[in-house]
């Protein structure tokens, strides 16, 4: 970016919850600078949190590089010491959420994500990996227990009491009771969050929202990983869909006419669609080429004279079970739990934030409910033109 | 044992595939002493192995000790470099296994086994251990991946294809393909697989079959826990029901008359019964008196002044499930992969233990095709009762 320190400028640019970040801009370039502060940025030094989260993030774009290249933030420099990342400044990249607020479609969006989170769920599992090699990692990622932690309590428990810094929008009340006096819907999110926290499948980004994807028109980013675990296959899928689901309930609060909502909305489904559709295409891609670890070994299939396409639906049948229920949990936590999003939050009139929160809440304690019975994307798709056209509250 | 080296009688005593045990008896006492060879001691020098797994037994020890004291040998020294743990002698027991096949009966051996199995589950878990703390041991015992990828290897795979060190008894031909042609059941033991090599729910013993019991008339040890590791809850139980269930289809063989061998088989029935029983009842009481960690926190149900039956059922039928696809590769394993058992071993005609084997392979199969289905204990003991009534060859 230039040699000449005294010719940068420098910009505090975060919009996170957890880290600092700045634009470094020298005479012939610009770089971002992502540094851990010793306690969580959204709440202050009451909630304090060491700087390995830096360390765990830059292991993780290390190994989503090797495992999708491309579409993470080149790393530059890291130091351990000061949790300081040193990366690539993705110009002319927006937050993919901001986009969904304003209504900007970007092209190629569900392919990207959809074939990273297949190729992130494939070459880090055992399908892929070499199984010692993979248990070490395991062993790296176990310690970063500080974020998973967070996530145990804001995503998965939070929710569903009255911990002391959730809130939620006024009117909503009736709603949350509901969610809460659910004791079947409470039990099975505490089985997602065993699933979270036992299971190994494969390193995942740990926080997929649409907050951390970045995209132009028509390229797409995916930065943040500092919650990177190795979990459920479908976890980030998961997460991913609810947030696009949430951008599709809100929609009415930031179109300006009837048929621009509907439209807007319908391409917040089709993404999605496509997103699970692209996910499964580059998932059995990879199943028929690079099946190359202990999980169902060619030797027992192909090399034996059978297929191993039944073996194939086991799995993907599994991932997308685990990511309806990911995805209903992420749904409530975002609009009950400490961090909300922004495409509720910006919602001024609280009584119609209130109104879109509800069928999104709803829905999610669908999905929660009904892991077993959602089986394709359709049936969510399905599920989110019934709840959008309800009026809850 | 006494000071005085010059005075120690040192027997090479172990029957184990792995590792040597020696009794060292002194002036005053005895004790074990095992120590690790850097290869598999069954196979020999061809198959070379680190020290690393003393280590994880020593480990193992100290964490079986905490969560069910008195149940395993007393640890007197460990020593990392030569992977060498001196420890307990346990005068009067006997291998299980053996007594099993002498037709012996244990009192007690459901009611310790089932809460130790419950024990083990639930203290090294995340419905009782602090989050942090449980991570940092799954860190550690991911290093165990030697031993890991012996049973990923020897248990889930190899009885499935034609593996180099297979071998099975003379006649089982036509059963061994019917088992390694459907595809269902291979793929069913190969998701069996995932959740082995995938899910840290507790710390497991890894290798809990009648050889790593050791009884008196009353008194039940658990030894040998080299293979532990942080798996699936149900991972121990389904191994110790398969190799009850050995024994009894293994029994025609070893008493005498019809009569004695139908007693003795309907014990074995009741020892299995009781030991899920068991299990059940004390990972019940766990429940209700010590769930202090993340998973199904108390404040989200008894709290709130809900019930968590619900969440328990849920828990319980879970590991039923797993318990069941485990019991049914270990019966296929250990008649056609490398390491194989006495119960069946020890039987001369191949003719009439050939005949056994064969149900017990058949059964095994039911149970990995059907678990689902296979909803209680019950179900177990009336397959079996079905199966040893079944002529196969």
């Amino acid at each position: 970016i230039g040699s000449d320190p005294n010719n940068w400028i420098i910009d505090e640019v975060g919009d996170g919850n957890l880290n600092l970040v700045f634009i470094v801009q020298g005479a012939i370039g610009k770089v971002i600078v992502k540094q851990a502060l010793p306690y969580v940025r959204l709440v202050g030094d009451s909630w304090p949190l060491t700087l390995e989260r830096a360390y765990f993030e830059y292991n993780a774009l290390i190994r989503q590089e090797e495992r999708d290249p491309g579409l993470v933030p080149k790393v530059y420099y890291f130091n351990k010491n000061q949790g300081l990342i040193v990366m690539e400044y993705l110009d002319g990249y927006n937050i993919l959420r901001g986009k969904l607020i304003r209504g900007e479609k970007v092209i190629g969006l569900a392919e990207t994500l959809g074939r990273h989170c297949a190729r992130l769920s494939f070459r880090g599992s055992d399908l892929h990996m070499k199984t010692s090699k993979k248990k070490q990692d395991v062993s790296l990622f176990q310690r970063n227990n500080e974020l998973m932690a967070i996530t145990e309590n804001l995503v998965f428990t939070d929710p569903y009491y009255n911990a002391e810094m959730n809130r939620h929008t006024e009117g909503l009340d009736d709603v949350v009771k509901i969610l809460r006096d659910d004791v079947q819907m409470v039990s099975n999110a505490q089985y997602m969050l065993a699933k979270f926290t036992n299971n190994t499948e494969t390193m995942c980004h740990g926080d997929l929202h649409s907050g951390s994807v970045m995209c132009t028109e028509n390229k797409v980013r995916v930065i943040d990983p500092e919650f990177a675990f190795y979990g459920p296959m479908g976890f980030d899928l998961g997460m991913l869909i609810a947030n696009y689901l949430m951008s599709f309930f809100s929609q009415p609060a930031h179109r300006h006419s009837i048929e621009s909502v509907s439209k807007y909305q319908n391409w917040i489904l089709k993404l999605i669609k496509e997103t699970v559709e692209n996910f499964e295409v580059e998932f059995t891609k990879l199943w028929e080429t690079e099946r190359v670890g202990i999980l169902y070994p060619k030797l027992l299939f192909e090399d034996q004279g059978y297929s191993s396409k039944l073996a194939l639906d086991a799995v993907l049948r599994k991932v997308f079970k685990d990511s309806i229920g990911f995805c209903g949990i992420e749904m409530h936590r975002r609009c009950l739990s400490l961090a909300h999003n922004a495409d509720f939050e910006e919602i001024e009139d609280t009584r119609l934030r209130a109104k879109l929160e509800a069928r999104n809440l709803m829905m999610g304690r669908e999905l929660i409910l009904n892991v077993n019975r959602v089986k394709n994307v359709q049936n969510i798709i399905n599920l989110a033109k019934e709840f959008n056209g309800k009026d809850i509250l």
